[in-house]
């Protein structure tokens, strides 16, 4: 039988929900009830039908005891009943002419049980016969947006151009969150944990001709047909940028991704040069694998390496320096004219002010900041410009301080606006719950003006590099085929 | 004439402050009113005397207009009066018999113009002429909680064990609000700018036979004299940890060290080989360096470097595996009686569940994590315990969970006061406010309890591996001497 597409996993009209409770959630958040939750706060536009032997009413739903018993179309179902029940189900969903179908439940192949196991077999088998398409199982499911469906009740309404694909759900509910602070929205969004039948080839394959797709990210433990997943992800990566985080790159790594997901051990050496001919963009952490995904919503390219510095702390700055080279940027000397200008408006000799290439403000640039970062970026010799906020190094927040630190960034934001070479802020440091809020704060505002934002200087000047590097060798591909 | 020691720069009995203002503090922080407010926050022991041409009073205290009227002997001043003013101002405070003076102001070598080298090399003849010493200038000077002097009126006022020496006032800030995060109490803190007469050297000596002093850290910018400092470096070393991080190691680096502290290059592999031969630790970020104070202040030495990872979310369990494998730990496979203990407590096959090495609770642990963590670190294999804590992967902070959360923690206290081998604590993935206060109330707990607490699981992995490392050659130099 020749495979559905993933159609009904990302446009279902009608979604079933087995295992709900009837007493509400409690602390485990990977329950039926929960994605019940979730789909009514992300206003789900289709039909919910609540599904539990013992019926009666959830969230002013009919609770029916029977998949076979709800009255209309079922195009998708989230099951969250005990293993053992799973196959069962699954033969009930082919028989109502289910399309697709979500398994939470754990205990198949990643128990390392003999039962488990076969368990996993029987479903596999089950979706191979028939054509239901199954996400999972072990995992969170699927975040679209644009349709209503969501893991998470807090997930944002709106969506974006950025996929991603985890075999994680924990990982998913870290990447969505913190890509929602940094101004990411998303396309799609699929934690499918073991894989038994839709895999990572099928999600890639689906994700590179989606127009609502623009940027993809992957977080893989193992992949069901090596060969496959090379030439999808090849092609893939040709049609939008792919960012691949591999778990289990260890011998000990790949044991606990054994568990996590049943997923196979391979070398990272094998990952590293796959994914490097595939043309896909290898990060090694979560947090890289955000900043990645941030630079390429957020960054305009910039025409070269020369990068411009304003900041706010001697010590810091001079590490910004350090880190930006080490990453492969360039900060050159400024000549005298352009020190000049900037003398104009920071008075040399001032604690921590520095003129040159890293420009400081020290304390002095409350109300400067915009002139300074003019300057900068239209001299010539000067390609992007990245902002730095330390804001461990406040003493006091009071009002003035709070209010001179957002209207720096206000500036930040104009000249960003104004200014047709890139800008990108990091603000770090954050030792306090007074300099986390005020953080989010800025965040906001510089994500709401489209402004890339970082937590870390290393960090930016590593994904900066890295997104230039990419360009680069698109062009060099592009000038050679 | 031979310099006097830094006895008084630690241990004055009196304190005046050069150019307050009685306007109140504005919204720049390195001025004479700011350490005039800071020192009566600590709660300074001696008499503080500020100094203003003006006269009147401040804070309840009198102001006098000259150094020269004050009645008492003055073994201390600070001075944030303007650059052209100092040499007169450290003539005066010679003749009144001054031990010690900080010097706040920039204008000197570090803004690169003649005039400010000029007047560097006067006030660092003065020092050298009369024994009077000199910390800075361009610096934040002392913070030395015992005695009550201070330059953030935020600082805890609690003494502790760890001396840090910085160029940079900001990034002495940054160390001492984020350690003091962290657990960490400081014995003396010294931002000592473009070190005109106080230097690296001076301090690390003093701080070398201070016996408050149990480990030290510094940020380095540049050196006055390359054989001294490794010599004393060298000594240092031997009888304290000395985590060094030196700042401008790339050419533009140095030249924003320059602008800075006025500091003088030397390339990254030369400060490599020294510091490695010095027996000192170097770092490479403000970040690393917390991280291995923390590790050194907090963690008691495992006796090898088998770990055992206790956590709450699937992909963070396996990522942190790779991460602590790539930092030089091992994370052997539990033997199956082992995990059938663990089985007693763990439903396998719930969501998420492993109870192989790394053990991962998922949303089952909330009240078994005490039970799981004591077989764990009852297990002979294993030397030290990781736990790791996600937040980010909670979709709800229901009083529920927030109490459930707090328990694991408080679990993991109990173990970590029962067992004799070490336990570290990893809170990471902070994407909310929410995530924040949490994460802060968690990890107030864990410092209380004597806990070493990270950011990230492979900052925390690198630190501990090395703090490993460091031990294992300390024993081995001592077997071959």
């Amino acid at each position: 039988m020749i495979k559905q597409g993933l159609h009904y996993v990302f446009n279902p009209k009608s979604v079933a929900i087995v295992g709900v409770s009837t007493k509400g959630v409690g602390l485990q958040q990977a329950t039926a009830t929960v994605f019940l939750e979730s789909l009514l706060s992300c206003g789900f536009k289709g039909k919910v039908y609540p599904v539990n032997p013992k019926g009666g009413e959830i969230s002013g739903l009919r609770v029916y005891p029977n998949i076979k018993d709800i009255p209309g179309a079922v195009d998708y179902v989230i099951c969250g009943i005990s293993a053992p029940q799973v196959p069962q189900l699954i033969t009930d969903c082919i028989a109502k002419g289910v399309k697709a179908a979500h398994i939470i439940t754990s205990g198949f192949s990643e128990s390392g049980t003999e039962g488990g196991k076969q368990l996993e077999q029987e479903i596999s088998l089950l979706a191979r016969q028939s054509g239901i398409r199954i996400v999972g199982p072990n995992c969170m499911g699927v975040y679209c947006p644009e349709m209503g469906l969501s893991f998470g009740p807090d997930f944002p309404k709106e969506s974006g151009s950025v996929a991603v694909i985890s075999q994680s759900g924990g990982n998913a509910f870290y990447i969505i969150r913190e890509g929602f602070r940094r101004g990411i929205r998303f396309s799609k969004v699929v934690s499918y944990g073991n894989a038994c039948d839709v895999d990572e080839s099928d999600l890639l394959e689906y994700l590179a001709c989606d127009s609502d797709t623009r940027i993809i990210a992957a977080y893989i433990e193992g992949v069901n047909d090596g060969r496959r997943f090379y030439r999808v992800l090849k092609e893939t990566a040709k049609a939008k940028p792919v960012i691949v985080l591999k778990g289990g790159i260890t011998e000990a790594g790949a044991r606990a991704a054994a568990s996590h997901t049943g997923a196979l051990a391979s070398s990272s050496k094998v990952w590293d040069s796959l994914l490097h001919q595939a043309g896909a963009i290898r990060v090694c952490s979560l947090e890289e694998l955000v900043d990645m995904v941030v630079t390429f919503s957020r960054l305009s390219l910039p025409s070269g390496r020369d990068l411009g510095i304003l900041g706010v702390c001697g010590g810091a700055t001079v590490l910004a320096t350090d880190d930006c080279i080490s990453a492969g940027l360039a900060v050159p000397r400024f000549p005298t004219k352009i020190q000049d200008k900037l003398e104009g408006y920071l008075k040399k000799g001032s604690i921590g002010v520095s003129l040159n290439n890293p420009v400081d403000l020290s304390d002095q640039g409350w109300d400067i900041s915009y002139d300074c970062a003019k300057i900068m970026l239209d001299y010539g010799g000067i390609d992007l410009l990245i902002f730095q906020l330390p804001l461990g190094i406040f003493s006091r927040f009071s009002a003035g301080i709070r209010s001179a630190i957002i209207s720096i960034i206000e500036d930040v934001i104009k000249i960003h606006k104004e200014s047709n070479k890139p800008t990108a802020v990091v603000i770090h440091s954050l030792v306090s719950s007074k300099t986390y809020q005020l953080a989010l704060d800025c965040e906001r505002k510089c994500c709401d003006a489209g402004l890339p934002v970082y937590h870390s200087l290393t960090n930016a000047a590593k994904a900066i590099a890295r997104f230039i590097d990419y360009h680069g060798q698109r062009r060099r591909m592009l000038e050679e085929s």
